[in-house]
């Protein structure tokens, strides 16, 4: 199984982004710790009119392991346990073009 | 000036893969004989109920490069003669963590 590509954009409204950052380094130390997890880099946007002011990539070993990861209980405790997680819209990838 | 990452998310109707990457292949031949092109990468997602069905991640000299090839009359012309081009956020970052 080749390794898959997750990518991220996170809708943060204006003036949250330290907050948005906060939780960020929260939500990748689970991630860091899951099986299967590679690396991962967070993109913040050079302007302040994007529609996306931060985007993740992060690298897996398989779309299988992100989905364990996206879907244990511990992931669940710690988004119950957090609030204005900013509104974001995942998906797993392959590069198709270079 | 440090290099930037250009990450456009583009909202692919179902069923338009096949035009959109169509539409894909006659952009990328414009962006990539423009100043301050380095590469780029498609992303095509691996399931059909990803948000952004294609995201191109490209990489600049300079975010001034890449607005320069955004808003020339070139390119300006190539999009009047696209039809179906999907809705997209073109966004300029840079990376913060890895």
């Amino acid at each position: 199984m080749s390794n898959v590509i997750v990518i991220n954009p996170f809708e943060v409204p204006a003036g949250q982004e330290d907050k948005a950052l906060e939780l960020w380094d929260k939500f990748a130390g689970y991630f860091r710790a899951q099986p299967g997890y590679i690396s991962s880099k967070l993109h913040r946007a050079v302007s302040p009119d994007a529609r996306f002011h931060l985007i993740t990539l992060s690298e897996w070993e398989s779309a299988e392991h992100f989905q364990a990861a996206l879907t244990s209980d511990e992931l669940k405790k710690l988004i119950e346990s957090s609030t204005d997680v900013p509104p974001s819209y995942p998906g797993v990838y392959e590069v198709i073009r270079t």
